[in-house]
């Protein structure tokens, strides 16, 4: 069989402010791969069928000389982030032709993978679409399971704040957050993602851009927990509106990724009076504790439709740059997902 | 016997900034007492011996109607605050003439006591100086010991930071993290006081007027734990030089404490990335879980020269307000004692 294109998404350039298609990122053919005959060196040959495309990736854009929780993208090199492939071909006993595995994955179509433990066999039982796994039931689910377990600490009439609450880590936690008795609060950026945040079960949700977040905080709180996905404004509308013991997850700060000019936050004073517990976490160093749990428990519930997830696919690996930007700025309607081929 | 003077220290009036001398609260002498026959309605009548001056007081100046979790001061009344007293008449079985106890006590030389709970019988077994009881033996020793015990998770051979570290509660700190192991980096605010700091363990110890505290942590860090009394400035400098996994204790804010333009921190982004755990507290609602241990514990310790203290005495109660704007600017040479009486 002749060579097929192996097409692959590059990292190009380190933004100044929010990543620019076709600058910062770039989508490139020039590379072929022989499906039947690459030689695979005691590895396996993986079909890229979905990518991730997550907030956090932002940070991987920097110069690699500088340290942070996660690896740097490097120029001129693919893009990677969390996917889902099929195997192909293997010398791995770990996995054999027809998996499907989930790790991360080389923004390219085809790619040739040695190391098995940096991947994770899905059987998926329950029939979910593998973009599934990117999303509510990969990093991000993974992300609001963990941390809301860990320290939310919830009890029953509390009152939850979530923001980015339609996104599919701000979606879980609403409904963990409900699950456990809380009156919700979640707030998102356009009338659309408000409405799809009221369907999974949020008691007040506003448009973060149209009402005030303090006021709405100010009539519908003081809360118990705040979830933290924009920092910036918001986290001092939160801090304003703590209660007394308030659990603050720092899970991102979407306001501050894309700016050399972070907004100055003047109200942390009240941290020890309110007697703040705030807790920053990155979700990797949290999988020993719950990833068996949790793929135990939430694609199931997610198969049952208890667990409500939103998409947002886009297909052909040439669009992830417009894609890393929709979702820098909001425009994403859920889960950010590239559809790179079927299964 | 014929009535005698009780002097009173009384708040007068809400400061905007720093407190002043004369003006936000003042020392009246119009009121007597007859010790013999003032009736005791069931209650005891006490001589007030020592009073503390903390830096949370200066919270406590403001409009009665705002919440916060010390109660206000009152105009008019006496200021109140942690002191030992000689009991010299009782009629309440808890209490009996010449036992000391330890309380929220009015700023008056003698005060008819009803609520006995309101206050702790010291049996002083070791004869510490009663004014130890009101610092590291008192509310600013348990606030460290709670508050260390409680949060810091300390490793051997882990960095923390101790800031106003020649002050009753930082000193505890100090010397409780080098004898969890430590490596202890500790600043404050004049040359004596940095002796101080270093004659009770602090590795590194440094003049935070004299010396950039970045430029400090840049070199000594990074912090693994950070002891935050000061917040502003100091807890942004904390935050560039904390470790992954870093935990802050945010025991008080002294630098916002004053002003009402508070310092805008600009780096808590880094919370997420670096995974910080800031813990806000009150040491009021730990007492139950620790306050019997560190009875047990610290006077003991104290006494054998285990843990060492420095104490900043004025005699009288018309010296209050000097007193209270000394520690709000750092003027004082450890704990600030007010005697007010011989025992």
């Amino acid at each position: 069989m002749a060579p097929v294109k192996n097409g692959r998404h590059l990292f190009n350039e380190i933004p100044k402010g929010f990543p620019e298609p076709g600058k910062t990122t770039v989508y490139d053919e020039s590379e072929t791969i022989d499906l039947e005959k690459a030689p695979l060196n005691g590895g396996f040959l993986v079909k890229t069928l979905v990518l991730s495309i997550d907030p956090y990736m932002r940070g991987r854009m920097r110069d690699a000389s500088i340290k942070s929780y996660a690896p740097p993208f490097y120029i001129g090199k693919p893009l990677d982030n969390f996917g889902v492939g099929k195997v192909l071909r293997s010398e791995n006993p770990a996995f054999k032709a027809g998996d499907h595995v989930y790790g991360m994955l080389p923004f390219q179509e085809y790619f040739v993978a040695q190391d098995a433990q940096q991947f994770r066999l899905l059987e998926n039982k329950e029939g979910l679409p593998w973009s599934a796994y990117v999303g509510v039931c990969g990093m991000p689910g993974q992300t609001a399971y963990y941390a809301w377990k860990e320290w939310s600490a919830a009890k029953k009439g509390e009152v939850a704040f979530v923001t980015s609450a339609s996104g599919p880590v701000g979606a879980t936690v609403v409904q963990l957050a409900k699950g456990d008795g809380c009156k919700v609060i979640a707030s998102a950026g356009s009338d659309d993602k408000v409405a799809f945040v009221k369907t999974v079960g949020a008691d007040v949700a506003f448009n973060y851009k149209t009402e005030d977040t303090r006021k709405v905080l100010e009539k519908e709180g003081p809360i118990d927990i705040f979830w933290d996905n924009v920092g910036g404004e918001t986290l001092e509308a939160a801090i304003e509106a703590a209660n007394v013991h308030g659990r603050f997850i720092e899970c991102g700060m979407i306001s501050q990724y894309n700016t050399s000019d972070p907004y100055p936050v003047k109200n942390l004073i009240q941290i020890v009076g309110k007697q703040l517990k705030i807790h920053g976490f990155i979700v990797f160093s949290m999988h020993d504790k719950y990833q068996d749990e949790f793929y135990r428990e939430v694609p199931r519930r997610v198969a049952a439709g208890e667990i409500k997830y939103q998409e947002d696919i886009t297909r052909g690996l040439d669009k992830v740059s417009e894609a890393i930007l929709d979702v820098q700025t909001g425009k994403n309607q859920g889960k950010k997902v590239i559809v790179v081929a079927d299964d």
